[in-house]
Formats: C-alpha cells, structure tokens, sequence
C-alpha cells in the first residue's frame, strides 16, 4: 500500500500527516518550529519526529523503519525560499521529499486543483492565484519592506499614526490616545516598536479592524487598496474566487464581498501538501 | 576666569570644546561614542576624556582638575530623552552639566536665539521651531515608526518598491532594476533589509535624492510631501527662516525654495552647546 506524508512547518509548530492513495488520513502528529532557513537542525529534528509519529499511528511502530524511505511526501516549510538550506535538509533525510514554502501548501489546500485568488493574512500577507494548477504567488516580502495589509504592518500603521498624533501631523483620536496611554507614553511607542517582533505589533491588528475610530478606519482604508491591488492584479480580466485565509481573514471578506466571488477554503495547508504528495509528490 | 564647555556626544563621537565668556573657542577634543542609552559607561568615559583633553588645551594640565567642577557645562547627547540615564551620567561626572537632546543643540547651532525653523534631514529626521528661544521639537521618533523623508526612510522606499516592481504592482524602472541585481536578486534583497541598520537603507538617499529616475522621483515626491507638511506646521502662519541641516539638506533645500525664506545654519552643534552653556548652562 502507497503511503503519503504531507508536512506543514512553519515557525512554531510542524504538522504531519499520512494517509493513502485515495486521501483518507491514517495518521497525524504536530512537534515544534520547522522554519529551515532559522534553525535547520530544529527543523530536521521536528519533521522526522513528526513523520516517526504520525506514520507509527498510520501502521504501528514496527513497521516504521520499513516504510520511513517509501514515503512519497511534499512538505510545505517555513524558509523553503533558500535553496541551499533546502538541499541540505532533502539530503538528511530518510525519505524523498519535494520542499515548497508554506504559502504554496495553503495554496493547494485551499483551493486543491481549483482556479482561485488565495489572500493570506495573519502576522504576514501573502497572495497567489491558481489557474490550471499553476500557482502564481507575489507579497509575501517580510514586515521591513512588504506584508502590506497584515496584522503586523497594521500595528506598525496604528503606532506610528498615533506618534505622528503626538506631533499634531494628524488628528488626535480616542484609539491613538488609549494606545500611547497603554505603552506608558510616546517614548515607550517608540521602545515598544524598537524591542518588538511582528507579532508582536500585529496584536493592535484585531482590534483596528473592527474599530470605528476614525484612524482605524483611515488604516484599514489604506490596508484595503493595498490588497485590493494585489488581488485585482491577480484576478486580471478573469474573475475566479477569492479565498481569505489567515487570521484576518474574516476582517478582510467582507470588505471585497461586492467586488468578487468569495470562497471558502477547500482545506488546510496541511491537507494541501498531502494533497500534492498524493498527485506525485517527490 | 569662568569656562563654558560644550558637548555634541552622538552615536559614533563625542565632540567637546572649551571657550570663555566672550564665546571665544580655547580648547577642542573628540573621543568616541557618547549614547547615553546604548551604552552609558562608554558615554561618560568618552565624555571625560573628550572635556579633559580639551581642558588641558584650553588651561595646560596643571590646571585641568582645580577647573573641572568648576566648568559651566551643556551636552546635547543621544538618547537624552530617557531621564534615568541622564540622571545617572550627572552623577557620574565631575561636573555640573545640563544634559539635553542632541537635536535641541543642533537647533540651537543652527539659529543660536533667532527665530526659525530648522529641518534635519540624515540618516533619520527631526523638525524643530524655535520663537522668542523657546524650541518646539516634531518627528524624530526613528525608522520603525517615523523619520519620514530621513536617508533611511527613503533607501527603504527604494527597496520595498523594487520588490512591488518584481510583483507587477508598480512599473519596473532602471534603478529598481538596478538595485535588485547589484544585491542579488529579490530574496537578497529581503535579506539586506532584515540585517541593515537605519544607516544601511541611507546608503541609497543620495542616489535616490538625485536620480531622474521615475521611482525615485515618486519616492521623493512622496518624501518632500510628509517634510513639507512637518515644516509647514512648525512655520504656522508666521514664516521664519528655513534651515536644513544633515546630510540630505541640500538635497531638499532646492524642493522648498520657492515657499520659504532658506538660510544658513550659523553654527555646529557643537557651537550650540556652547552658547547654551554661555547663556546660563547647568
């Protein structure tokens, strides 16, 4: 019996999964960070612990060892853009694995082999188009130069409109006060964003998007263009769906529910490496 | 004979200078980096040695430990806005000081008592006023959250729009073009951001500040609207004279000729320091 290992890895947490030729799941096991680029012996490590996991509740322990090398697997990770760290990852392992980054499994598992925009957008942004299999993916640069519309860039937006409140530059308003108020004053803002991670300035995201502050809103109306425009040159002059993901998503749907055909995801990016390993994988 | 000292103590060296009442300059010395937030042990020591040496020019040695609690002292130094560093370094030297921001001394340098608007543009930015001596102080709060229009501001404007030009949101141009190959492609590019400094991102300004370029002329578009709008709310519906200073001055001098009276800074802001100590000091 042919078995397929699908992995998710990304910065926290590595999910597995096996299953067989027609996509039912034998067997799943989650372990820690899988980012290749970050900590590539982290990584190793949690991904076959993962696979050993999720393949002994598929067959039983006894048959791991036999079956770990005919594993046809696809895994989506966490740094796969380096191509150096992924031929050195492929090489430790016992099996044949086809690397792709993360964005691409959510892809997959979002849409499978559908026509379809996938706007990603949680501490990042990410966006991609899939027509006739092909995936097509832009954004996705980092919190420093890209990630327009994501949890992070809106936190970095709000405090850096509520300094610029400070200033007199822009009107004061009841969130911008309550921010630099929570910080401890404008030189703890500039600390804070100093000593902080984007996750860290994507926790105002949740918050500015359902505000009706008037600089929330001015925020969010510049996040809106920024990702209308990605998906408006990815849909082009052929309308397919458009699918949310990520924990802004349901911020975002509303916001584009008039302009387009709004889906909802297939599956996971964990189903969608599995998805991939089932369509030939390595 | 009474002996005004002056500090400028920024992050790569601390400037010192020694002059009498009259203003006239009798000692000058410069030793290493004076941020007294980053690292207040080697500020006080370099602020030592810098006033020491420039005592002993300034008197001979003989006299320099007689004279040193005796000196009427201002340093502007960075990172002077957090108040328990500042009051730590008080305590630790030999001296009455008054310790300010160095922004305050460069204004100061740059307009001495008179009226004016002084716009300082380098690797980060800061906009001041001053009316009848008293200074009011805009922007400045660093690269993450503001120095709009600054040499880091605008190198990552460059960056992050070459990397929307590979994406297809914004036109390809020659220096966008250009950038991405001179560091090696789109995901270098990424890489350079992660592990620059503010100072690394200026390295493009001068280029960009001079380019005919049609992205670096919308970057600076962009650029010369947010300083213009911190200049115009310092000059309010009084004009003053119009003072650029940093290394990017004289690139934006020219862009706001045409609205405002554009003068010369009168002196360092080492000379600020100075007549801040000569105008009554600690």
């Amino acid at each position: 019996m042919a078995l397929f290992l699908g992995i998710d890895g990304g910065g926290t947490k590595c999910r597995a999964a096996i299953a067989d030729a027609s996509g039912r799941i034998l067997g799943q096991a989650q372990t820690g960070s899988a980012n290749i680029a970050s900590n590539a012996d982290a990584a190793r490590d949690n991904i076959l612990a993962a696979t050993t996991q999720a393949l002994t509740e598929a067959i039983g322990a006894q048959g791991v060892a036999a079956e770990l090398p005919r594993l046809t697997a696809v895994m989506g990770l966490a740094g796969a853009n380096i191509p150096s760290s992924s031929a050195r990852l492929q090489a430790a392992l016992p099996f044949a694995a086809r690397i792709i980054s993360d964005a691409v499994i959510a892809v997959k598992g979002a849409l499978l082999g559908g026509d379809g925009v996938v706007a990603s957008l949680g501490t990042g942004s990410v966006f991609a188009v899939q027509r006739a299999g092909v995936v097509r993916q832009i954004g996705g640069w980092g919190f420093i130069l890209g990630d327009e519309g994501s949890g992070a860039w809106l936190g970095r937006a709000l405090l850096s409109r509520a300094l610029r409140s400070v200033d007199g530059l822009v009107p004061q308003t009841p969130l911008l006060t309550a921010v630099i108020a929570e910080l401890g004053g404008p030189d703890r803002v500039v600390t804070f964003a100093r000593d902080s991670r984007p996750a860290d300035f994507a926790g105002f995201a949740l918050r500015i998007a359902a505000s009706d502050d008037v600089a929330a809103r001015e925020i969010m109306t510049q996040a809106e263009a920024d990702v209308g425009a990605a998906i408006a040159l990815l849909q082009g002059d052929r309308p397919v769906p458009l699918v949310f993901l990520g924990g802004l998503g349901a911020s975002y749907a509303p916001r584009f529910a008039g302009r387009y055909q709004i889906a909802e995801p297939l599956g996971s990016a964990l189903n969608g490496a599995l998805w991939l390993a089932r369509q030939g994988g390595a």
